[in-house]
């Protein structure tokens, strides 16, 4: 391999002192050589990053800009080749050493995965504040509760198989990236070795990478431009977000703000940093209400940057039975209630608050919000808002209770049998009834969709699954 | 508050005798005032007032422009400060002693909520059509109608409860707006006096105004940019008509109109008045066929503007039982049918005629229609396609009229109860076979879209609901 | 009518002379004596290919672009008035003889209906190749297949109605246009006369023309920009491809490549042929993968351009009760199982290979796809994504198949009734199971759509409705 370098090393040499040379002088030696090839190899991957920020811009350019325009944060002396653009080997031969994938390439070692411990060298306070996020153990939280682990035997025939996992809630919680061996393939310039990955490729929130570290920035800073337009508008976020059970894009789109958004998307911007409220953009999109650092006119922060996504919302609307205050710690399967189940709440509503954020933090949490509402609305109107949003959840979980009720009685009368609470027709109906229902409802309360509180999966559905578990159990009564 | 208002003044003078005073003379000096706080408080209020035709033309300019270009319609002299533009105070002090929300606020008599009456003072005929417009009577036609009490009563179960239902149906509907008393605020300014709302924040289209007139333009017309381009594209409409009970925007997402709309959208242009058919435009959006001022390259009107959306459809094609010819007054609530009920045809589906269009009034409309079709289509395209459309009315009332029977036979035979006709299981399946797959199905022809005629919600579930509710009515009658 | 014609020619002479003449040269005088009319007539369609490429190149101008750029292929001596470009006439009024629909007007003889016959003089290799696309054949193989004729029958209660089914499967099969006599209409230059269509209007993919030929350009291509644009984008395909049954547009929609295409389609380039990848496009459309020339940055063919839909796929993953190898031949409805059934497998899943694509066929397919994918992805990545896809293909079918033995088992026990194997209740729950739930978890994992494999019509359901057929026959069983 050490010869394939040298001999790279030569036939590049001779390009770099061509004519385009100059232009390439930010761009690190490996970054080059890599380029040299990958242009040909994947040119749709090398178009995409020369059209980034980070082909563009030095650490020590980014590291210049004034407080409130930087998106890195790190003790550059920590770095080296600050004066260089990042390119594929800053990321791809970072650390060779805690990279189970790193690999022997050309005379590299190069990763595939690139993992947040490596986006942190830059990125480090938006790092450390995702781990604080619920979505960096999407996979552990589902892997590790038992009771998961019976809802999904339950609910999806097909697994376990790996593959099957993958291509469904993997998909958006995070597979776990794991080293089977090794593959020889060809390709254009001969063939070559590459690790053998299960669980890849995967995008999703809570990945286990082969580094440890979980989570993937490129959920919603995509490869390889990585832009901050793109994780600013709606639609990445829809990648997971717009199913029955968590319908919050769907939700957005039939909004006044969705409606906004959509008709005037043109004349916004979406690469300004900070986000100036009623300059940049006159709607919210998901980013401005839950991640993104905005001004107003005067440059007055109006909320700090997040990457824990409910520092400012202080309930949980989706996901399990109620709603309930956020959890103290991401990682909810630790959680146990009374019954010893892995839940924030009793199976009839009550919260484990031991586990959750208190009253103080929720109010907290809830004004950070408001603030940014009130950049575009009267004290009067958010106020009128919440209030109703805060009787959303209140008559919810009602309905979520009453579906409960059902289902326990049905235990106790033997009509259904909870040695896995999910999987009888009964049991899927309730499921339907907090996970579909309560949801949708929820969500058109906190975002303004109206409809999704009313006939698309809302109320209308949340009272006929009421009434068509009731009619089960009185027949199952009757005929028992 | 007087004080208030003089130091204000005062402050205010200075401010506005420094540098920015020239581009500010158009501005009157009372929203100038409001400017001054609000600049900061609300920024993004200010920043989207800011980018509105409100903020730049002066009442005499637009008055002036030619009459095809013309939106404001009134008698000049009736207003003051025709050579101010309009801002924060021409709207939000407009009239105080009528708007019940009226109060003071720093000096002025403030009202929270600008109602269609105080749009009327420059926008005099599209609020008069407005009232002949159903959407006017949303609030009061789904409050006063005994049915729909009925309807509601057994379709959600959290009702009657005033913020849940402000977050449902009125959402759409509208809202009655009260004044509960006052409530004291802290702002940045020091501790003020708001009047308390009730059923706020709303912009449904019916909504009960605290100065008694009812609508919204802002349904349509998003503050504070009052943009026409916004309410000439789609997603307006689908702030309220996309769940399976009006899927007018899904539709048109997936016709061929759609398409183009989506993918060219950007050579489009969405502000000029008159709209021009070819130029302007390519394909309709709803705001073409159902409310625009279009004309052609010359400036022949195709069709005139008018703001009573049924004024070129002659049937009413969702929301109930059948489908009928559109009623001649907008306050449906007023309706009985033979019955004694509230509705515009009879339970078996006969039309209460009194009471709606005639045919001379129903091919007038169409014919309005069917000139904007042929601004790009054939004839022999437009009576096809309208051929189809009353097919397609005729067939899905037999389908609707199928349902009805199983239910009128259940009734008699005792197996379910009409004391309220909505709130039974066999009861929901009939409402779906109308206000979900029958809709659907009308909405697709209407519309071109497809699937939502076959698969989507369409007749695939027209039959299989029928069959079901079949299989149901068997059951009962052997088991009673 | 002569007359009509020289009358005509006298008027448009003069205008002809005036000062627009010279910009109109490279129009011919016939397609000037149409607009002369028809600009008035309908503005809309006049505009609409004014801004068309046919408006502003000649076939000889296009023929003599480079052969990538080319999409002409056409032996030019064939061609006439190679010096003008496409107008109205050139199209609408060519071969009339083998058109039922040409008409006499105002002295032309006139098709209504433009066929890939009359686009097949400029666009032949396009046009052959589509008739390989079993598109072409959507309208034959729904008809002459009495499996299909049995599941509409059972499926849609208001067919046959040849309007009712106009508006519903045909608007995407195609209609079969028949000429049903001749009307007369008023129009602006007095009374007409006009062929009277049956079928009319339509766009559908396999619509048998009045010349006999199969499919509508305009399916895609829509009238009368026919842009390039608009076709290469994925609204084109939604119109067809959004239904339960084929979920297509709403994967892609919250796929990666659907979030990055909505994010940023305003900086691609949809108009440049060849198409480069990483260049105009950074993410694929649905025409990237399955229709479009691809090339690289230098002008390398990564995949030739292709009409014939299936040529970079193996599997059917739609429409059937699973997923199989492609056919051969385009029309399906001469296949023959082993139980003598019109399909490509059996009831019970196995492959009726002979009329299906062979391994060899399937791998070169797949590898045209895999050389699209790996423009951007790395083989790791490519290959476990197929590798997933090739899962997500068997575990479906297993679904189907379960879903099968319960009918296969109803129908032995006499519990339901094979006569029609698509009309009752459990039937419908069958068809349910492939048509909606398989097809989504496929298309889901074929495009990246997460929660269509999940909650949103996906695996959720694939279990559940299995539950519910097990339960119905239990029930059943116990009480026959």
């Amino acid at each position: 391999m050490k010869i394939f370098k040298k001999v790279f090393f030569f036939i590049f040499s001779v390009f770099l002192f061509s004519n385009i040379a100059f232009a390439q002088k930010l761009i690190s030696q490996e970054t080059q050589i890599c380029l040299f090839c990958h242009k040909t190899v994947t040119p749709g991957i090398v178009r995409d990053w020369e059209a980034s920020l980070h082909s563009k811009v030095t650490l020590k350019e980014a590291l210049s800009k004034k407080p409130l325009s930087r998106k890195v944060n790190v003790d550059s002396n920590l770095v080296k080749n600050k004066d260089k653009v990042i390119g594929c080997a800053e990321c791809h031969t970072l650390n060779p050493q805690l990279h189970k994938d790193s690999f022997d390439h050309n005379g590299f070692k190069v990763h595939i995965v690139v993992s947040p411990e490596d986006c942190k060298v830059c990125h480090l306070k938006e790092v450390e504040e995702y781990k604080k996020n619920l979505m960096s153990k999407a996979y552990v939280n589902l892997k590790k509760n038992p009771l998961y682990a019976m809802l999904i035997k339950a609910s999806f025939e097909i697994f376990p198989n790996k593959l099957s996992e993958s291509d469904a809630c993997l998909a958006c919680h995070g597979t776990k990236i794991e080293i089977k061996g090794k593959i020889k393939k060809k390709t254009m310039f001969g063939e070559m070795e590459f690790p053998l990955l299960s669980g890849w490729p995967n995008n999703g929130v809570g990945r286990i990478n082969p580094d440890s570290s979980k989570g993937a920035c490129t959920s919603c800073h995509p490869r390889h431009s990585f832009s901050i337009e793109i994780a600013r508008k709606p639609y990445t976020c829809s990648q997971c977000h717009k199913g029955p059970d968590v319908p919050a894009y769907k939700v957005y789109a039939v909004s006044k703000h969705g409606n906004i958004f959509f008709s005037e998307q043109n004349d916004m911007n979406f690469k300004n940093t900070p986000w100036k409220i009623g300059e940049d953009f006159k709607v919210p999109t998901c980013a401005v209400c839950h991640i993104s650092l905005i001004v107003d006119s005067n440059d007055n922060v109006i909320v700090e940057r997040t990457h824990q996504m409910n520092d400012r919302i202080a309930w949980r609307i989706f996901g399990l039975i109620y709603a309930y205050p956020h959890p103290k710690d991401s990682e909810t399967f630790k959680f146990k209630n009374k019954a010893g189940l892995s839940l924030p709440t009793e199976l009839t509503g009550e919260f484990v608050k031991e586990v959750l954020i208190d009253k103080k933090e929720m109010k907290r949490r809830e004004n950070k919000m408001k603030n940014i509402c009130l950049g575009c609305h009267s004290n009067s109107w958010v106020e009128g808002f919440f209030n109703r949003f805060h009787n959303t959840i209140k008559t919810t979980n009602v309905q979520s209770l009453k579906a409960t009720k059902i289902v326990l009685k049905a235990w106790k009368e033997g009509v259904a049998d909870n040695s896995n609470p999910f999987d009888e027709a009964i049991e899927k109906m309730w499921i339907e009834q907090w996970l579909f229902y309560a949801n949708s409802v929820r969500f058109a309360s906190a975002m303004g969709g109206a409809d999704y509180g009313v006939f698309e999966n809302g109320r209308w559905y949340l009272k006929k699954n009421i009434q068509n578990m009731e009619n089960w159990l009185k027949f199952m009564l009757k005929t028992k």
